[in-house]
């Protein structure tokens, strides 16, 4: 895989980081792709001729989106951390991943935004858990 | 205290919420006037001669902004909630408030601005406490 | 009408603002009055039975959400300001909400909350555009 | 470059998508490498020994972080799309991108940050610009 832009800038930071860019990197990436992608789903979902039985996918993407976007920008500062805060945010968004994960696989056959969505939530989820493994 | 709009907006959902307008509202806008607070603080921080001593209440703020943000648009929406979720938003939105508070308190004494944002991290903290407390 | 926190920090900015508080307040206020409003919307919208017929009216709320609460993150900000850039942000923001309110106008009759954004998304609209005449 | 998950997603919009998903999947990828990137930017020069004479760094790292995440946003969702909108939130993508490389670049000998992150908007603008044309 290439780097992304994310994982590239982590390498200029001018502090000491708290973690390295390579322990960061892939949970970096993870959090702003399921971000992007659930956005995505949600508005996929709103196309669907059948929206009515997607409103809790719908839900579950905007808060994912939500809580990915917030962690990956926690994760994105350096300076002056607050590793409990740290930890916190990363347990939320391993649970809002697993929460929109469960819910995109039951329209994973139906709907391939669906099913590319379950995959990002699926490995951000893995990603954040990794990230607490490590801290 | 005038009703806010997002407060006024809860009375107009059409389903069946988890919470009342009147147990919501309070924490609804303590968690929106509060990411408003600190973006401006961290602004007012950068604009101070001694932007250097004040690295931490910037990051502070940028973080406290991020999750009060996140947690104002997860209780916003009432349909499908999850309350699990809710919860665990809910408690880093504390820890969050908590610690902008503590780290904006230590230099209340000498800038209004943090003073001001020291105050609504605080009502933010205890409102969304207390909404923990009923759910 | 109570003062708004996100008003009042504006009088402890240290430094040299662009634009007088009483300038600014209102329309820092509508914007992020207006986002809340929006992303409240669109979820009632999603909750009303006629999901389907409310497609161009979510879609319009989460844009004028995202755009609103961009703008009041820029006239949040006061150092170093980018007038020009403040310019096309403004009039990017007066046409989100005239377009939301529009669509939002045509359901108000079945909808209180489509009625209610609408307000929001006027009030703004106007907002912004005194804004720009006093630039 | 592999494909972004972002870019992926367009491929499952089950609607008529306004653009081809090889014409957006440009600017959509540049957009969200490019808020990231400013965030990151906006950090490590908050961490810098000379923080004080990198003000205006990090006030245009912001403003380009939120514009681009809002540009990301519109640019993903696909349904009901209000092209006027998306023209103006383009124009000024490009224009706070332009603001945001300009001020890097007078930085990027002495900070590599600064050197990622103008290239990384100078990408940005001009993915703008190239969706302007093909819109």
């Amino acid at each position: 895989m290439t780097m992304s832009t994310a994982a590239r800038m982590l390498e200029t930071y001018p502090g000491e980081p708290l973690l390295s860019a390579s322990q960061l990197a892939e949970c970096l990436d993870a959090c702003f792709d399921c971000a992007q992608c659930c956005t995505a789903c949600a508005d996929a979902c709103l196309a669907e001729e059948m929206v009515a039985d997607l409103r809790a996918c719908i839900r579950f993407n905007q808060d994912c989106a939500d809580v990915c976007a917030m962690t990956g920008a926690l994760l994105t500062r350096q300076t002056q951390p607050n590793v409990q805060l740290l930890r916190q945010a990363l347990e939320l968004c391993a649970a809002a991943c697993a929460a929109c994960a469960e819910e995109c696989e039951k329209h994973a056959g139906h709907h391939e935004h669906c099913k590319v969505c379950a995959e990002s939530c699926r490995r951000c989820e893995k990603a954040c858990r990794d990230l607490l493994a490590a801290l």
